[in-house]
This record gives C-alpha cells, sequence and structure tokens, in this order.
C-alpha cells in the first residue's frame, strides 16, 4: 500500500504540473520536461524503487512522451566528461583501499587527530582547505583524494555502510567533507572549475574579478563557515561515538603491525602523485580533470593495482553513472528548452523597480534555491549567473559586490541535495546516509550558510570596502 | 617477458602506421586514430589486458594525442543507442534467467530435439529464420529472444562459461545463434537495422529493391547457409559431447519437476510479448528497438522480477558498454576524418577499368573485408554502401545484382570479428569462446559465406533474372 502512494503521489505531481496553464511562449516540451524533472525528484525522495531505478524511467518518461530523443538527447549525459570523471574516481578510491595505502593515511590522521570525532572532522575540513586554492577540479579533489581517506578512516574506526554502524562516525565525516569541500570550492577563484568562468562573465559586464579580491573577500565567512558547519553537523547529527579513547593507541599500534610501505602502496603514492600534479598544472596544457582520472585508472590497470574485475564489481560507480548522467541531461534540457531564462525573466521581472537591498536580496535567495533544478554547478552558472548579475546591477546593487556574492552561492548551494554538484553524488554514495537526513541537513545548512556569508560577510565585505 | 611483448607489439604497429607517409590530403587526426584502432584491434587479440582495460587506453591514447577531445568526441560512444540496447538485452536476460523462464523453454527445446548437439544447433537456427522476418533490430533478436534461451540451454545440458565445460556445447550453441543471426538478417529486408537504408541508397540510384525480391534472391543461399554454417562449426569446433542420451528424459522429467508457470515466470512471459510487440511494430510509430528495450526493463523492475542489485551485478554488461561504446566511437571517427572515403576513392581508382566480373568481384571482396574496421552494420552500409554501388553500376555490373548481393554483405560481414555486430559483443559476452577461436573460425565462416552466397548464390540469381 504505501509503496504504490510512493508511486502514484510523484505521478500525480508531474500529471498536476503538466496541467497547469503553460507560460506564454513557453516550448511545450520544456513544460513536459519541467514536471517530468519535479516528477523525478519527488520520487528520488519518495523512494518507490532504488534511485537507478527511478532515472530510468524518468528517461523512458522524457522518451515516450516525445519531450526528447533517446539519441541523441536522452541518452547525452552518457558521454558527459563530468560523469566519468566521478566514475574513473570511484574506480580510483578502489585503488586507494586494495592498496592500503587507505588505511595507512586513515591511521595517520587518526592517530594526529583521532581522540575525538569533531577532531578528524576538523582535520578533513583542514586538509580540504589546503588543497582547494590549487585543485580546481572540485569533483577530483572530492572523489580522488579526500573520498577514500575518509572512507578509509571510517572503516578504520568500524564504521561502515551498513545501516547499523554508518553513524558511529562515518555518516558524520561523510557530510564534513562534502559541505567542507562546497565551502573551500566558493572561497578561491581556482576552487572549482565554474568560477573563472563567471570571472569572465562578470568582466564581460565591466566587473573585476581578481584571484585576490575572491579570495579576500571569501577568507573571513569561509573560514567562519568552515568552523560552525561542521560544529552545526555535529550538533544536528551527531556522530554516535565522539570519543575514541583507545584510537591514538590503536591507530599507532596498527601503523607499526602495517611496518613500511608496500610495493603497491608506493605504486598507488607515486600514480596518486602524478594525478595530482595534473589536476593542479593539467589544464593549462589543455589535459582536462577527467582526462587525468583516465590516465590513472590506465596506469592503475597497468600495473596490476587494479584489475578489471575490481573495477567491474564497484556497483556504487555504476548506480552513480546509471542516475547522475539522467539528472545531469534532465536539467540540461531544462535550459536549453527556455525554462530557465523564462524563470529567469520571471524574477527579473518581479525584482525591478525595489530598493536595491531587497532586490539584490530576492535575487540572491533564488539564485541559490533554483539550485533544486541543477545537477551541476557549471550548468546551473552558464544559465543563470550573468543575467542575475545584469539584473543585481541595473536594480542598484554594487557590482563587485553582486559578481562575488554570486559567485560564493555558485559553489555553496549545492549543500541542498545529493545531486547539485559531482561531489554530491561522490559522498552520498558511499552509503552512509540516508536521502532525506542528506535532504534535510543539507537544507538547515544552506541556509546557515546564508546567514554566515551575508550576516558576517556583508559587514566584512563593508570593511574591506567592497561596497 | 610475454606480457610485455603483448603490450609491445601493438604500440609498435601504431607508431609504424603512424610514421608511414600520409597520403595525399589525409586529415591528420584521421591518420593518427587509423594507427591507434588498428594497434587497438591487435591488442585486442594480443590481450596484455583485459578488453575493457586496452579500449580505456585506447581512448586515452586518442585523447593524449591530440587526436579526439575527451568531450563530446571520445566518450560519445556512451551517448549511442545501440550500446545501450546491448546494454538492455543484458539485463533483461537476466530476467529470463532468475524467473526460470529460461530454463523453461531451455528443457523444452531440448525435450524436442536435445538428443544431438547439432540437433539442437539446428533448432537454435530454424528459431531465428522463423522470427527474422518480423523484428528489424538484429540485437534485438540476439540478445532479446535467442541469447537468453541459449545460455539457459548451454546451463541444463552443464555446460558453463569457465573453460572446462564450455566445449561441452555452449561454445558450439552460441557461435551457432550468432551466425544464424547474421544469416538471417542477411536473407529479409526487414531482417537487420541498416537494410532499408540500402534500399533507399540503391533507390537513390534508380535501383528497386523490394521485400520480395530481396527474399526470393537470398532464399536459397540463405537456406543453404543455415544448413552448411552449423555443420561447418560442428566439423571446425565441435561440442565435446555430441550425443546426449538421457538428455531428452532428464528434461521432460524437469519440466515435470517445474510444474506449472510461476508468477514470475508469467509476469516475464508478458512482458517479454509486450517487447515482441513493440520490435515487430513499434518502428512505424516512431518507438526505437532501445526505447522497447528500456521500457521492457523499467517494467521488470516495477514488477520486481529485477532488483536494482541485480542489474549493479551484471558485469558482463558494464565490460560490453566500456569496451563496445569505444570501439564503435574509434570506427565512426574513422568515418568522420574521411579515412574511410579515402579508402573508398583508393579502391574506385583501383577497379574502373577491369572487366566488370573482375571490378565487381574486388569490390565485393574489399567491401566486405573491410567490415573489420567497422563496429556496426549501420556505419559500414552508411559510410561505404552508396559508393560501392555507384562504382560498381559503372563498372558495368548488372545493377539489381549489385546492390542485393553488396545488401547481402552488409550482414554476412559481421562473421569476422567480435565487435563487428551489436549481436557480436552480445554472444561473444557469453563468454564461452576465446577471442583467437572467435576470430579464427569467424574468418572460415566468412569465406565459406562468399563460396555460399557467391557460388550457388550467383547461379540461382541467373536462373530468377537477377542477371
Amino acid at each position: 500500500m504505501k509503496q504504490i502512494t510512493n508511486f502514484l503521489i510523484p505521478i500525480l505531481v508531474g500529471i498536476l504540473i503538466y496541467l497547469c496553464p503553460m507560460p506564454e511562449g513557453m516550448d511545450p516540451r520544456g513544460w513536459k520536461l519541467l514536471a517530468i524533472f519535479v516528477s523525478t525528484i519527488i520520487a528520488l525522495i519518495c523512494k518507490p524503487l532504488p534511485m537507478g531505478a527511478v532515472a530510468l524511467m524518468s528517461m523512458a518518461a522524457t522518451v515516450l512522451t516525445g519531450t526528447l530523443k533517446l539519441e541523441p538527447e536522452a541518452l547525452g549525459g552518457y558521454g558527459s566528461s563530468v560523469i566519468w570523471l566521478v566514475i574513473y574516481v570511484f574506480f580510483i578510491a578502489r585503488g586507494f583501499i586494495k592498496t592500503q595505502l587507505g588505511t595507512r593515511i586513515a591511521f595517520f590522521f587518526v592517530k594526529l587527530f583521532g581522540r575525538k570525532s569533531l577532531g578528524l572532522g576538523y582535520s578533513l575540513a583542514v586538509t580540504e582547505l589546503l588543497i582547494s586554492p590549487f585543485i580546481p577540479s572540485s569533483a577530483a579533489r572530492a572523489g580522488g583524494i579526500m573520498y577514500p581517506v575518509v572512507q578509509a578512516i571510517s572503516e578504520s574506526l568500524d564504521s561502515h555502510p551498513d545501516g547499523k554502524t554508518n553513524r558511529r562516525i562515518g555518516a558524520f565525516l561523510n557530510l564534513v567533507s562534502y559541505h567542507g569541500n562546497l565551502i573551500t570550492s566558493a572561497m578561491f577563484l581556482t576552487g572549482m572549475a565554474a568560477n573563472p568562468m563567471m570571472q569572465s562573465f562578470a568582466a564581460a559586464q565591466g566587473v573585476t574579478i581578481t584571484w585576490s579580491n575572491w579570495a579576500l573577500a571569501a577568507i573571513v565567512p569561509g573560514i567562519l563557515s568552515l568552523v560552525l558547519i561542521p560544529l552545526l553537523i555535529y550538533i544536528l547529527y551527531p556522530p554516535t561515538v565522539k570519543t575514541f579513547d583507545n584510537a591514538v593507541e590503536i591507530a599507532r599500534l596498527k601503523l607499526h603491525e602495517m611496518g613500511a610501505m608496500s610495493r603497491g602502496e608506493w605504486i598507488m603514492t607515486a600514480i596518486f602523485a602524478f594525478m595530482l600534479v595534473l589536476w593542479i598544472f593539467g589544464e593549462s596544457y589543455g589535459i582536462s580533470s577527467a582526462t587525468t582520472a583516465l590516465l590513472g585508472l590506465c596506469l592503475l590497470l597497468i600495473t596490476k593495482i587494479l584489475t578489471w574485475d575490481d573495477i567491474l564489481g564497484e556497483k556504487e560507480a555504476w548506480h552513480t553513472l546509471i542516475w547522475f548522467a539522467i539528472l545531469v541531461m534532465m536539467a540540461k534540457y531544462l535550459q536549453v528548452f527556455g525554462v530557465i531564462a523564462w524563470f529567469s525573466n520571471m524574477v527579473s521581472g518581479q525584482v525591478i523597480g525595489l530598493d536595491w537591498g531587497w532586490a539584490f536580496g530576492a535575487l540572491v535567495l533564488i539564485y541559490y534555491y533554483s539550485h533544486y533544478l541543477f545537477a551541476s554547478n557549471t550548468s546551473h552558472v552558464s544559465a543563470m549567473y550573468a543575467a542575475f548579475l545584469a539584473v543585481a546591477i541595473a536594480a542598484g546593487a554594487p557590482p563587485l559586490l553582486a559578481a562575488l556574492s554570486l559567485g560564493f552561492c555558485s559553489s555553496l548551494f549545492s549543500a541542498m541535495t545529493h545531486y547539485g554538484a559531482s561531489s554530491s553524488a561522490i559522498f552520498y554514495g558511499s552509503g552512509y546516509i540516508p536521502i532525506g537526513t542528506w535532504w534535510g541537513i543539507g537544507f538547515v545548512i544552506s541556509v546557515a550558510n546564508l546567514l554566515i556569508w551575508f550576516g558576517i560577510g556583508s559587514a566584512w565585505w563593508k570593511v574591506i570596502g567592497i561596497w
């Protein structure tokens, strides 16, 4: 009975949206797609079936309703390099685990910070902070570096994604790392792939964003977020074990037992260092972060660190491939069919004429929460950033303030969903956190970040003369 | 040592091709891609690593050499509906196996024809013959209908893809079904997706192909092939068990034990019947064979015949996804970059001026064996059929003879490789036949088919007045 309801609710909502009077000038395919997209999101929450199955049905719905052609449209998401970057880093993470390099790094972390769960959380946030200025692909950072370490730490403290021990510490650490990833992505122009994109959009409107004015504006609210958000997660969704009395001792012992690094660990380290270098410097030579991950994966296969069977058995990667590609594809076509443009126009029509403070506040909120409709930062930025910046400036907002704060929002807004960025798919894919919790906590954190960045942040921006 | 050689040979061949003087006017990317493609094919045979790993490395090579962009080119194959049709039917086949409907059908076949291995082989060939006029997607026929039955029959006779019992009967039955699929694809205008395409290409050159003149011309060589090719496989690569003395009795007993059809079997039957109807009639309503398979898969998930975990654990499907998409993509860009056009021009330059018989023979042979470079019938047909038909007619070959015989070749030419058609990937994916054997027997069968179709066939075509 409950299951039938879970099936019916999303379908009914979809039909209701479809039956709403269509806005003038709207592409009918866009309207149908919006109905299917919203219905899909609700189904992901109601969960009549696992996420991958829901996504397949949504894709079937887009084809059967004549909204999208199967090829090249509906299946097009599977050709996206963003998707494959995520898949490749899932495989690479297996190399960390298999060689025990992940375990070694995990014990090392635990030895240093492991007495308190909160301490471990902060140590991860700091690690993110240290590497984020150098690795512009937040997905590579999340999946290639943090994800395997977080999983290894959780496992080493006997917390597994099994619905029983997941709350021990694993769920907490995954959430902290995820939100830490978003915050550090917002802090540096080089912390996320879409940031330089916004720099150029702003330049086209006469607003100069530099690496330093961005970092200067972000440093105070950013550090504050990195301090407060883990604490907030700790309070809202506490790890069931808060102090690991013997953990430091055990970690020391285990490290001793592990002895010197094995041949596999050395190879894994070398390949990892190679990827790190390419993730930092590769883009300027035309080597994208996904190409780097592909290369790393090939090296792991050539050196037999990973067998082909390891790859084929990596179920979480295949699951993510199916559902994430479909969501990314649908979000893309919402833009292609003009649904996002219609929405942006509607918003700008509403705010023009208001006092700039109110207008700007409304624009920020709408920009921020419309991310429920997007499955990637880059696509959200390319669809809405320039338009919203123009409206904000026209409404009288100080240009640099508008450009930077919309810029910060463009990473932070992924807090709410499990598909908002590639790193969401990765950490959600760990399996430690149920979807309802992910969304609930995500929403609270989205509000907290707004308060931090626009409460304290705007005072700081006044001090440094941005407005 | 041997393994290093297996790595080096393909790389050396690739470099050698690359260093050959490039034909005038050739796109340098085309030349590089040809080198990588040939090197990949050799690596698939040498097998320094499993096929999927080799394919990933080839893809990395195309990107690193600047031949293809990762997105949208190199990853583009993953958006192809041909690939996903194959993947979906792998999942659907799991439904046949899981519900035991496959086993029941298998025992039914064995009860009727199971005393002799050869008899079982023929029963499969006849089944293909009966359904091929109605299902224009040879991949749907192979993967959605024949593949699960063949696997179930093999398993029920205790032959598994394990390197020990595979030769009992499974390897034989898979090969017979595969080559049966190709022969029946060649026999009817509606037996393969690219056949109607050729009809329209021929029409553009003033040659009228109809369902009946195609079938009439094909019936004699087609039936002959269906009789002789299984026999040839039986002689070349005999099943180690040729007579199953108790099989009929055991099958009768097992069917009795199984009793009435279970609920799962009925659901599976209904969904299968639904797909069958859509595969036969759907195309005319714009429902492609891949969409039908997607729908069938969704229904199997909704009715819980398949769980999502069944999907994620279907390793052979994921393996095929990785390697097949990359080969299809590379073959496509050989055409896009003009390598195929250069080859076709070179050939037509050579044959013009010869006596029409010699010219036509050369054209047929080159058209046929150039399929080593292709990973789909449709792409081969769209790249070369019209050009070769024009040259043949210009050289003096009787137009209908040329149009039809190139048409027949367009299915039969997939005999040689394990990537030549979607059905190759499916039956090869069963794991019963090692790659060397697949290629060796494939080559012998390709010659046998040429002898049958152009030896006996051309006499028949004379009788019915095609030339």
